[in-house]
Order: C-alpha cells, then sequence, then structure tokens
C-alpha cells in the first residue's frame, strides 16, 4: 500500500459570491493544479465534495461538468456526501484512491453555493439530515447545540465566557486569513450581549451561511517528489459514525465519531495527540471545539474549557486551533469545509501559512457532520 | 493490495413500493448481511450510492440513517454519488476501500425511491444532471437516445426492429426475475406499434420509474473463504468521463466512458472480451445496450444488432446479456441499478440465478451515468 502525499491545495475566497456552484469548483480545481504544477490531463480521479447541489441550485452531477471544465476527461469522477463532514469523507475517498492504486493522481475538490438562499430555507435544507422523528419535531443543529452547551456548562462547572472566548480567538485568527468570510476581531463583551440564538448560544457561537471550495491534489508519496520540494503526507486517517437520532446518545458530551475517527488516525499514524502541532477542529458552533478537543484527547473530559482559559490554543499557543479562522469566521460552505480544513493543516505544515504561520510539523483535520453523527479525522505531516 | 472478494448479495423487490428511501436500504442492507452469514457490527464501511434522496424526498443523510437502522455504528459511512452510475459508483468506492486496507469488511447499498413524485417531475430531477444549456432548452435523457437512436439506425442501415428485440429479449428475461419491476412477455409487434416518445424509440425502448434497493458484500479475499463456500473476485474495475455537454462528442454512437472504463477493468483482469461470459448492460434505453456491447468490444462497431438478429444475447445465447431482464424489465431505481447489476452478476457466477442461470464463470457490468457522462465497469469471476 503506497504512503499518500499531498501536493497542492487552494481555496476560494469565502463569503456571498456572484457564482454557481460549478464556477466555485472549477475555481478552486485550476487553482490547485497550478499551485502543483500539474496538468489537468494528469488527473486520473476526481471527486467532489458537496451535500446539496441539487436542493440549493437544482443541479446535480457537477463532478460531470467540473471534469469538463478542468478538461478532465476521462478522468474517472464521483460527488461524495456525508452532509457537513462532505469535505472529510473526500479526503477519505482521495486517499482510499492512491492508496487502493486506483489512481496516481487524485483531485478533490469540496464546495457549496448556498447564500442564494435564506438562512430558513439553507438551515431546512441542512437540517434534512437528521432523523426523521427530530426533524418533524422541528430540531435544527443549532438547538443541539444550545443543548449541549447547556449540558456542558453546567456539568463541568464552566463559565460561559469560556465558549466566547473560542469565538474571540477564531475572529482573531480570521483576521490573518484572506480568504474568511469574516475578517473582524470581536471581543468577549461583544460574544456574550449578541443576541440569542438557541439558550446559552449567542449569534457569535454560530458559524455563518457561506459560498466557496476548496481542493486538495494527492498522489503516491514516492512521486511526490517530482512534483514539489515541500508535500505533505497523509499519516492516519479514520472515520465513525455516533448515533443518527441524538437523544439516544448515553453522553451527549461525548462526540463518539470524534473519539472513533481520531482513534483510527492516531494508530494508523503510529502517533498520540502530544504529536499534533497544530489542528482544525469543526467548531459550527463554539461548543463543538470543546466536545472536538476532548474527544481527540487535547484535554481530559470536562476540561477543554481551561484551554482556552489558559490561552494554549490561540494562534501563539502551545497548540494552536483554527488558525484559519476556523467554521467561525473563515465561513462553512458544507461540502467546502473539511477540504478547507485539510488546505490549512496542508499550508501550515508546508510552511506556506502566511501572517498565520505557526511551527508545526504535524497537524490534524477534524470534520463533523450532523451533530457528530458522521466524523473524519486526518493527521498530516511535513515532508522535504 | 489485497484481492477483493464479492462475499453476500441482496436485492429487494423492484417496482412500486409503499416503502421510503430508509426502508428500501434497510431491507437490502439486512438481506445481504443475512445472506453471508455476517453479523452488522462486522462492517467497517458502508456505503450508500444513492442519487436523489434530498431531490425525490426531502430527506438527506441517509447513510447514517442506514448505520443506525442496521446498528452497524460506529461503521463509517458515506453516500456516492455519480447519477444513474451511482451503484457502479458504490462497487469502485467498495473496492477501493477494501483494496486501500482502510476496511476489512465493506457493505454497499444502493437505492432510489421514485415513484411517489409523477414521471414529469422525476425526469426533471434526473435532467438536473444534464448541462445546464441543454437542460435549460428542454433536453432530457430520453431525448439523447431518440437522437442517437436515429442516427444509429441510419449510419450503421440497422432494422428498426433490431431495438425492439432488445426489448423482447430483456422481458423475456425479466419474468424469470421474482424481484423484476415487469414480468410480462411482449412481442416485437407490441414493441414496435407501442406509443412514440422520443422518435425512433417508443414506450417499450425505455426503462420505468421504479423504486427499490440492492446491496454487495466486500471482503479481502484471503478471508472470503471463512465465511463462504462459494464467492465472488472483482477480478478488474475501471471508472471513465465523456464530455457533460453531448452534442460535443464527435461521435455520438461511440461512448468513450464505456470504452475507457472497460478497458481498465479487461486490464486491470487480464481479460479480453471474449473471456466474459455473461453481462450485464445499462438498458436505460434499448439503443444503449447496442452501444454498450460495441464500447465493450463484444460486437465491432456498427455491428451490435446484428448479434441480437442472430441470437447470440438471449439467455440461452453465445453470451447472454442482460439475464435479470435488465433495467428495461427490472426496473430502474437509479442508485440502486449498478449494485443490482452486481447482484445478478455475482448470482450467476456463484450458479445461484435460479430460473435464470447460465452458465458463466466470468461476468461483466456496465454502469452508465447520464448519457454516457461517467461509466464504470466491473468484472467479477467466481472461486470456490
Amino acid at each position: 500500500m503506497p504512503d499518500v502525499a499531498v501536493i497542492g491545495a487552494s481555496m476560494t475566497q469565502f463569503g456571498q459570491r456572484e457564482a454557481w456552484i460549478r464556477d466555485l469548483l472549477a475555481e478552486a480545481g485550476q487553482q490547485c493544479l497550478d499551485d502543483a504544477g500539474v496538468e489537468s490531463s494528469e488527473v486520473e480521479h476526481l471527486y467532489v465534495s458537496n451535500m446539496a447541489s441539487g436542493e440549493f441550485e437544482g443541479q446535480t452531477g457537477v463532478p460531470n461538468a467540473l471534469a469538463h471544465d478542468l478538461a478532465a476527461i476521462p478522468a474517472y469522477t464521483q460527488r461524495v456526501d456525508q452532509t457537513s463532514s462532505s469535505g472529510g469523507a473526500g479526503i477519505y475517498a482521495a486517499w482510499q484512491s492512491v492508496a487502493s492504486g486506483a489512481s496516481e493522481m487524485t483531485l478533490l475538490v469540496g464546495g457549496e453555493k448556498m447564500t442564494h438562499r435564506t438562512t430558513g430555507e439553507a438551515t431546512d435544507i441542512i437540517a434534512s439530515l437528521t432523523h426523521p422523528v427530530e426533524y418533524k419535531q422541528g430540531v435544527t443543529l443549532p438547538s443541539f447545540a444550545g443543548l449541549a452547551a447547556r449540558l456542558y456548562l453546567d456539568r463541568f462547572d464552566a463559565p460561559r465566557e469560556s465558549l466566547a472566548k473560542v469565538a474571540v480567538k477564531n475572529h482573531a485568527n480570521g483576521v490573518r486569513n484572506p480568504h474568511a468570510q469574516f475578517r473582524k476581531e470581536i471581543d468577549v463583551e461583544t460574544a456574550m450581549e449578541a443576541p440569542m440564538v438557541a439558550d446559552p448560544l449567542r449569534l457569535y457561537d454560530f458559524c455563518p451561511i457561506t459560498d466557496g471550495s476548496a481542493a486538495l491534489l494527492f498522489c503516491p508519496a514516492e512521486v511526490a517528489r517530482s512534483y514539489a520540494d515541500e508535500y505533505a503526507v497523509v499519516s492516519g486517517v479514520g472515520g465513525a459514525t455516533d448515533t443518527h437520532v441524538v437523544h439516544e446518545r448515553v453522553d451527549p458530551t461525548t462526540m463518539g465519531g470524534v473519539v472513533e475517527s481520531g482513534r483510527q488516525a492516531y494508530e494508523m499514524a503510529g502517533m498520540s495527540p502530544d504529536d499534533i502541532d497544530v489542528a482544525e477542529l469543526h467548531d459550527m458552533f463554539t461548543i463543538l471545539e470543546f466536545l472536538q478537543m476532548e474527544g481527540l484527547d487535547f484535554a481530559p473530559k470536562g476540561e477543554a474549557w481551561k484551554e482556552i482559559e489558559a490561552g494554549t490554543t490561540t494562534i501563539d499557543g502551545e497548540r494552536p486551533i483554527n488558525t484559519s479562522g476556523g467554521l467561525k469566521s473563515k465561513g462553512h460552505p458544507l461540502g467546502a469545509s473539511g477540504v478547507a480544513q485539510g488546505y490549512e493543516i496542508y499550508k501550515q505544515i508546508v510552511d506556506d501559512a502566511g501572517s498565520r504561520q505557526v511551527d508545526a510539523d504535524v497537524g490534524l483535520a477534524c470534520n463533523v457532520g450532523g451533530f457528530g453523527n458522521c466524523v473524519t479525522t486526518v493527521i498530516m505531516e511535513g515532508r522535504q
């Protein structure tokens, strides 16, 4: 089984874009090929991470459209959907395509076009991923986040401000990211006094609705050097589900899919949490950053909030988390987000992260679908 | 890279079903596990081939629902969409998951629920896979089929009756398939006089709108014997695209994706067309059976129609095609069809095809997305 390398990465401007899903995918895809100096005719497999182009835009078959737009025909193409973790699932699919020997050059492009819909429409499309029993009772993902946050704060005696500090940190990082949707610092007071959305969570505890796309290019590690002086290797990858019905979880503050996918990735990489220098976690809601830190053993159960209080996860902390600005300020175009997490980790470990650069040889990205219904975790390390 | 085996298969009744997509997937998934004597807790990866559950039913996240319904959590799960070839793409994804070492037990379930929508609504959902330029001009897949059939008949001096004979053959086979939507023989006269749909194609040249699901279970060949006395091995698999805009094809009677995916599958298997004893081809429209036979080198260019005239593709012919009844009489629940093709080939080569049984050691399935926009081809052979 060949080691799998990442030799190129790109992301478009995230935000409100005057472009359709096809335009966004083609933009990121071409930039990624250019970044690696690879011709589209060299692409053998082309995966598109996208949750809902049919529902958002009435357009399906976008992988074929992308193969056309990039002049990559006859490359094999397929859509990877795992709702909000479609991007991470795409990384897993792309890794499998190279590791199995099926492809020696795999382009992964993730994207979503959402902002032409109202927030209500977009929330409803996303909520269709939940169990019908929950969906028909009006439960949406933000409401789950509110319930989980309340339970966490109460059980672990955590201050409400600790969640606000996650938003403050990630907004501060986003200012340094030219592709981020929001490049605006906020302070704890602003976050604490923002409009209530799902008690106790307020506006700044939530990521926005976003258009955008991101891409990664994979090939066998043994040929990576012929394309790039510095590149990344996928050291570990894993994926797992948790209950589809959230109320069936024994402990809603433990994300079983994070724990299991992280365990697989650590085992494959032969690494422990101590080996991770930088991480991108799926902060669709601030509370999720804590739950993932604990699920990945970055902090003991119930103690992740102490890390934000101690400042260890800031961009100049011991283990920076969401240097990209996270979904919180960068935005969350569903199918793009996991790929954009990979983009950030890749840029950090090949020392190309600009003003966001931290000292990192090994990075981890954790992408969460639904409310932890499905999770993928990937660990990459730099090679030169 | 381990050889990949298929150790179980199932399909539900195809047709108009009083069930939702979740019910159909769970029915086929559980039957497949039972067929192989494997517990759901042994499943490591679970792939769902489905084009449009969101568009048809307002329900997304069905892979998570299936992991729940089969009690397969924490198995990793993901949706595979490649429009009408989602099933074949699922076979490719499942093969990659085992061949890469990511999973030692992968369940693939394909399904679609369509009949609760009107034919117009369903046609419109399917047509959303075409290029927007074509889609906005009102072009649907049946109209492409009419144009291609007219060109084929004219260029190769083929009799119109040869297309009718494809329908007659596949309907005759479907009578022997207890899972088929239509179990009704037709004659050439009936086909030739049926209502016109897309000149020169008439009603019986088209597959129906269908509900249904099918499943296959994959594991490394080296452990297959511990589950089954007779099993199949995936000898070859390939996938490729053709132009997304159909009118950009130099020759619309050549299906480039069929040619290229077939070439890959033959090369990997170390086989030639002469080695194939039985085949399932994607007869969404009768003309496609000819175009695939030629693309796969079962017949020279422009001469596939002579095979149906000579009777070589009937169930007691030299190389039977669509012993299952094909999409034509079995039905075409989009995401299920490619998996159901695999089901038929598996059953034939492990000698479990009941009254449809032919003498076959090696079989091939070709699944077509769009109008040949994306194609997968798989070759399986029996082992005992």
